[in-house]
């Protein structure tokens, strides 16, 4: 088995557990940011402007951690310059 | 055993359990939104509205971390392009 | 053993994990939202139509997680097109 | 040690272990939602008939995952289409 | 070593693994039922009825999953198909 | 070392690892159980009957499980039918 | 190495995990039993009797656990039937 | 390495791992129970006859599962009747 | 295989797994202090300003250690030292 | 490697082990039993004397689950029934 | 495979590994810091001044220990000191 | 490699993790002891005698089983009698 | 591969490692000191002057730990006696 | 590689690791006294002298378990005995 199997093997096992891995603590974070609002919710229904803002600017930012690992599961699989140099190297020979 | 079988095999393993270790986090997320939901319904039955739609835009920013795994699960099945290059590589000789 | 060994061996042991560790985060939240909603529904028990709608809403959220550990186990059961292209390149021989 | 062993091995264990870890989580979940649905039931014994169905329908959800590994660890005992094969391929040789 | 010892080991573990691991959910779960529905007998003994009524469907509930890993285990120690064949293979020879 | 050694060696680990790990669940819940009961004695006396009475059916109900481990374990060292048979088939040599 | 090392290594280990690993459940449940028991004897003095009681029931069951364990431990040590076959075909040699 | 090292090497680390990972779990629950006992006592000073006999035989319960572990470490030091045998048939030969 | 598929599968793997591991503590660090702030502004709308930038500044400091995570994974992606080295090499060659 | 080194480094390892993990249980009993008591005294400074000597009583208690593994820790260095055999057989040899 | 392939594995892996895992704590503690801040400025809006001040001089502290964890990543990728040689002692052949 | 290299290896890595893991339980145990003292003494300032009397006490015997690490640590480096006999053998050759 | 390749990877990974792990400890107890500090300092905000000269001694002593593992990291990148010396002995050849 | 690497090897890894893993508790357990104290002087400022006065001792306590992990981790790498004594021997050659 040559250089390329190994490289394939490494971007797909990587590429998957990056963003199942990745996906826990986001969605942890958000579950608990969205209880919180929908308690406070709850408890002053007057200031849903404010909370739901703050919400959204809250998710937006847990988000982006995922956003990361799905980025870098993307590049593995469909931007490795890794794959690219070895591929280039193997058509060149 | 080439290097067919070392991609599927990887394929094969990485594309479950990257489904099934990411539904962990979503799941355990979306259930404690949807309980905070419910437990804020029965303190304010009056904020109804403005609960359930801050909950929905909840699920969703929480579920599309699961929808992230499915996507790469179902990329790496169905397509693979590491499984695409050998295939081709192979067919071509 | 050949290739048709490996990747069936793969198929099998993941179709299984995946199910078993997906369905631990559903169960675990849709258990949370279920408790909740009867402590809801103990609560306010007029609010029962909102709540129970919720719940129904919510679960189906939860339940998806658990349904595309589901789809990803059958499919590589039996719709696995690792295996349906080493069996054809085996019966192409 | 031939092909059939190392799938007759893989089927037992994944059957298992699938159906083993697949229980801990629903068991878990159920738990909770009776213990709701009781102190619930302690607590507003009026709405007993409505807090009943609502937990007969969460159960039923819940069940629902452990069905899934039960399906899934007897597909792989008594309907393995990768064992079915590799029989079929033996006795045909 | 021949095939027959693989499957017998294969067998005796995952028979002993899948109760074991099997009943800690259950157990859980039925003992935190148990303890609710304790509690709240304490607290509205003139429900015990319905109390005791739901605490035994939701005990019923909760053990399913272990008898789904006992029926497992029995069936893997007593009605293997896949020892079943080698021994019929074997004895065929 | 032929096959009887791996069936016994399998055997042996198993039945112990069957009622240690068995033993954790059941001794957990019943503690839980337990406690509530003498929790909600202190709190209602005069429902001593129907809390003893139910906390006999839950604790029964736990330690089926804990049951099941134990017979597993009993039928691996005792009643092995892996074990009589190749100790048969080894005498009919 | 022979068979008897084999046996003898695997029934001293199995025989010492099963007792200490089976001794963690048992030990944590009579110690949560036991406080709640206290805290129920200085919340009710006057319930001490039945208190009392329920408590050693409740010990009883709990500590049956461990002596499952106890048993199959002593077994594997002093009446265990792997070793004793095993020492008997030798002598019979 | 002879058959005697093995038994040895295994004596040793079992004796050792029997009993401190057999420690955890009574020592856990008698700092519990004792606790509790304390808090009791500041509670229900009056009831502290009541209060000492219970604990003492609670710890008493919980310490008998650190008794088991104790005694089968030193079985397996002093009084191993595998290591005998083997220590025996060496002698003998 | 040589040095340049060593250094390629390590840099792979560790790109994905810094920042899939990197994104799980900030990920709910951000979610406790999104909470944190949404009940802080139900309980106290009137200190809305205080609050949100008090959430701001923590958020990113929060963040910068989901950065760092994502400069090393980058690093290693597009601008590692070790492959520039090694590449220079084998190019020089 | 002889006989001896096997011997030497299981007991080495074992005795540090045993005291390491079996520290662990002990000091957090006892941290818990303590930290109860000074609650105790600062609730009810009265029953000082009744607090102290129940205290000390289970200090006892917690400490002897630690003395075990001390004691076990120093037979395995001091006192090594096995490692006492094989010196005394190498001396003779 | 020479030892510049083994050092430079050994960089890549550290330098990632030691800044994701050691982003888990700092996070964590931030997190927790700012949602207490938040909730202490809820609870007392005069004092915004010394919770601030406070705050961020207990950030800093916590962020010190991640910075530490970016400094030896830094150094291990950019100016290491072992790498260094290595090469030096490369190039001097 | 011979005799001395295994014992001097074991007895070093013995040595650290003996120390570094017993000390996580003491620590912790102190810690909790400390912190109920510092409630309790702010609670019942006029109780300061008998709490850090019981404190130091309490202290003193939750750092009794850190000591016994620490004595085991120390004894393996110094006065380690395995590594004593082995350099005696090797002198007298 | 020779001895100064084992020793530099085992430097540079122990060296991470150390600051890594190193670093959870004293993150997670700042954080809990400094939230601590502004929810005592929104309570009793007269007693700021006290509080956060507590703090910083605290902070100094938890951060301690921290240095500790700094400064090993450090020894082992950048005045390793064991790298030194054999780079002596490399050099002296 | 001789007995030199494997000695240098161990005592870099083990001296890590000592304090690493050795910091964790005991930052831990600073941590939440440190808290304690913070929340003892906000709810009673006049008893600010013994408050101090214990903590410090307390946090003595505590540090000298991180303490015996730093002096061991600094023996293994400064006054490591068997590193002396095998450098010594080979010098002596």
């Amino acid at each position: 088995m040559d250089i390329i199997a190994y490289i394939a093997v490494a971007s797909i096992m990587t590429a998957g557990f990056t963003i199942c891995i990745g996906s826990i603590g986001p969605a942890l974070g958000e579950g608990k940011a969205v209880a919180a609002a929908l308690t406070a919710l709850a408890q002053q229904p007057d200031a849903a402007a404010t909370i739901t803002r703050t919400l959204f600017v809250g998710l937006a930012m847990v988000e982006s951690t995922a956003i990361y690992c799905f980025v870098v599961s993307m590049i593995l699989v469909f931007a490795n310059p890794f794959w690219n140099y070895v591929i280039a190297q193997t058509a060149g020979q």
